[in-house]
């Protein structure tokens, strides 16, 4: 069932290159030449038999928004989800000839879905910086009848882990943090003291803002075409460390890019550089946390399988959180 | 957050008709006139609680097989996935104008691809008989234009469980089980006695036929364009009492149909008829149950989160085993 | 090459049976009971030929708006058309091994589009009403899997003829009719007397309301997601005596549904229901007609190639007229 | 109505380097250093006017074969054309609210389809070679997201004029060439002689090599998966001369790639070089020519509205051509 792999064209030495010329590589090289699985490789199986133990309820929540056309944050170019009909009811009369009673058939869909749509998570190659991706691996790999060579969903897409939830509302006492709001890293550890909650590592790191809950309200003015879906709460330059001290092995947040916009420092994806392309971090979006947040339950066993797609760049997701 | 709420068009009293007149209809009215999750709703959080006490290694199996064009098995009406690029580095240019340094920016694809493609489940609105659905829901609840109104895939999508495997190409000792061989009660008992695999009310029944292999081998035909996928070993009317017995909550394999093929008796998807109408028990197909099987792991905790598509009768998914 | 025939499900004594009980059918059974093409049957090939006299300049006018996601009229139900690439100069590098020398390749795309998208055309499939359509076929034969297995756009999509230019804004000396005028066969005669223009048994009518240029204007609303897109100046019932005496083969307007909206006598869809389903006629909708308007053409060739889709219920066009 | 300008990229200055440093580059330069038209330059409306005269019988040929998933010639990585249903008659119920009365409603489809599927026209930007496309446009100009912003579809997509049938099978009084067959100058001559065809500057050529009988005879191979279908008729680069000679407009042919496969001289895509980049010579492929082949009509008008799809590198088409 070895279906999957491409022709190396990633050189060792290209890459031992990179990390010698660059300072600021992160984790470049720290799991070997050629590794594509970045932080996630902190989540020992040792590691996930103890986010097992973390469950106490075995409650089942899903972390994922609907996929429909409306209702949903969803970015114009990436186009709205469509769910198309391939056969239904009104078919039944082609079973016939293959043996079926009248009134007996099947209901099918083909979707149309970008991969960064909705609740999603980033593959290590969704972003590129100095024309390289994670690991020193060239943004060329990635083609457009091929998609990702290096680096593609499936090589982060299946993982599960010990998930926490750091949820900053609550700890702030408001329904939201407003649009633009900066997260740093004294934001993050005030209220991870506050509520009580341990961080180990390669614990996958849930940040909750609100974003959600003022994009239902309406009052982000998201779907009136305005601007104000681009002015958002998130992570900035400075919540780094407290994500390096940590080692954290995953990121997920309710908004729409994990880091604040617009950008910090004015740069474009910055934060998603020193995330996926320096660290390796794989970074989820879009996640439906208020469920969580109503429960209290802020360490859960996560888990994610992202549909396999070869050479895909991300993929909608649903996560799930065991409490 | 309640964006998928559907007016309601079933009716109780045609629900406590359709049972009165119709002796078989298995668990309909078992979890109430509205329930749309079927035996699902055995698992209850303290079985799922009990079932993250089976893991003991922490290893993570993927039982997804990669979502691509060629090289996996698909049924040629439902049209090969497609993984088409929207962005990718040959647009680097267009982020400059938003503050983007040179070489830096994103790749993105859009997928078009069946709700019932390579590895999948069924929404119990799946499949119809007698017009109707499971619970009693008519098929007509189905539209062209709008998907499942009842029974989709975002009631059953997200859940977890105990799984157990019942491997029985190991069990008899080849490879696979030739094209066509009926599984029954009898067969799955003692390949579970033969492996000593308890199984609790509420597991996840994982079927292993070989197919996949088979498959890959190349000898099934399948990518030749004749008919040798559609002969395919999989469980019969036979094997019914097992899963009652069990009161399993839903049921993968390996195999395109979870059933024989051709049907048992020749009757149209009669197996589906008999555990998604009849039953509401949950089928995922397709699922790649080779590492489990090379590591003797028989009893895991299974989490599954299908794609939440309003109104799908069905959902590519990539189910985690924690061993 | 006889690939698209279908089986034949019409019964010609349905047909009959549904003309003898109907009154008002316009034209069924006018060209037979089997007919599936309707008032193009009017258009002769001595009136195609004939119509190709009537060019006097020989230039080439293309009526169909550019398709694109945004800046052009789409109802937001059937999603923004979108072209997706499938290879690129990014894949220069895989015909490398077919023998290509380095630099050359080839642009190819991928295509989501509704069929009623932007400048497209109507199959005589497209509306139904009391069950049925054109010439008594049943609403059923449109199946969710293989679409309209009568009066599919392979049977209409293809033709030429004479066509004729009704200019109502220029003829009223205004930029555009004001949403939801009516027109009505009155001021369709006032302005065909004041242009001095012939109609013949089997012209092709385009009539132009300037909604296009309400539209670029941004006056409409139309994309402001309000419903000023919803209120169109059209033709009413009381246009159809004037498309009858002159026994019209096809019907253009650069409006969205030829008929005014919201919908003469509130009838839904009552006047495609007029002229499709009852007589037949083809209908084409958001043709681009300002260049036409601009050379006071209005008389010319007008030739029309849909895409030939198997069991499409119409068709994105570009239609051509030659002047 | 000007949606679909795009910003100046190219400079005059390079594409006189270019010409410069190329001696072999054809027509760049001819109308201009910013064309994006080609030789569809030659056909001025005087030529267009000429080519309505030369219709004597007012038959209406459509060329284009059915778009369908089965039984018409299909390139794998293409993919399937898909024709998925949006709204039917199963929908009927969600006019109701906006007054339809019971039994009225609409038929709508989606499709999805390569630009180059089945019967389709290369735009301009189809091809790149040595980097570069028709008249020095760089072959970066086409990028994932916007596709081509210098020689779309939109810029060759509608035309009109005298088109030319030469029938090679019926001068050489067989079924159809043999795959290979190099078509070169000396046989055009020939065909064009014997069947006493007068060719103007600026005429569309058309060639018919019988490779849509073989294909539709079974005997090519080319739906068995095996590589049958790469072997085709076609010119070569000895029929380059008839074409330059005769001042051709555009071609078009009945196989896949106008040029003989495998290419001539080991080239990949030579021809399509010398003709789409060198000479902007507009290509339509897969055309279908059997109809006017049985009229021996030989001389018409042809008419071509492809999908102005912005950014598209081709589109299917329908085209149109009037005995």
């Amino acid at each position: 069932m070895d279906n999957y792999s491409t022709k190396r064209t990633h050189e060792s030495e290209t890459t031992v290159a990179n990390i010698e010329s660059t300072e600021a590589t992160g984790n470049w090289g720290r799991w070997g030449p050629d590794d594509e699985r970045g932080t996630l490789n902190l989540v020992t199986p040792d590691a996930v038999l103890a986010a097992t133990r973390a469950c106490t309820t075995g409650k089942v929540y899903s972390l994922a928004l609907p996929i429909q056309r409306h209702g949903v944050p969803i970015f114009d170019y990436r186009g709205s989800p469509q769910r198309l009909s391939l056969t239904s009811y009104a078919d039944a009369g082609m079973y016939a000839p293959l043996g079926a009673p009248e009134g007996r058939g099947a209901n099918e869909d083909v979707l149309v879905i970008a991969s960064h749509s909705i609740t999603h998570m980033d593959a290590l190659s969704h972003v590129f910086s100095d024309h390289v991706m994670y690991n020193g691996y060239g943004a060329e790999t990635f083609t457009t009848a091929a998609g990702a060579q290096k680096l593609d969903i499936t090589k982060t897409g299946s993982f599960a882990g010990r998930g926490v939830l750091l949820d900053l509302p609550k700890h702030l006492d408001v329904e939201w943090l407003e649009p633009s709001t900066l997260i740093d890293s004294e934001m993050l550890e005030s209220c991870r003291a506050a509520q009580g909650t341990e961080i180990r590592p390669g614990d996958i790191l849930l940040i909750r803002t609100g974003w959600l809950e003022l994009f239902a309200s309406g009052a982000a003015g998201f779907e009136s075409g305005s601007e104000g879906g681009h002015a958002q709460p998130g992570i900035g330059f400075d919540a780094l460390s407290f994500i390096d001290d940590h080692d954290i092995a995953a990121i997920g947040a309710d908004n729409a890019a994990v880091e604040k916009m617009p950008f910090d420092r004015g740069d474009f994806v910055g934060v998603h550089v020193e995330l996926l392309v320096k660290r390796g971090v794989t970074l989820m979006e879009h996640l439906f946390l208020s469920e969580l947040s109503a429960d209290d339950c802020t360490n859960f066993l996560l888990v994610v399988g992202a549909l396999k797609v070869t050479g895909g760049a991300g993929s909608p997701v649903n996560p799930i959180a065991i409490g």
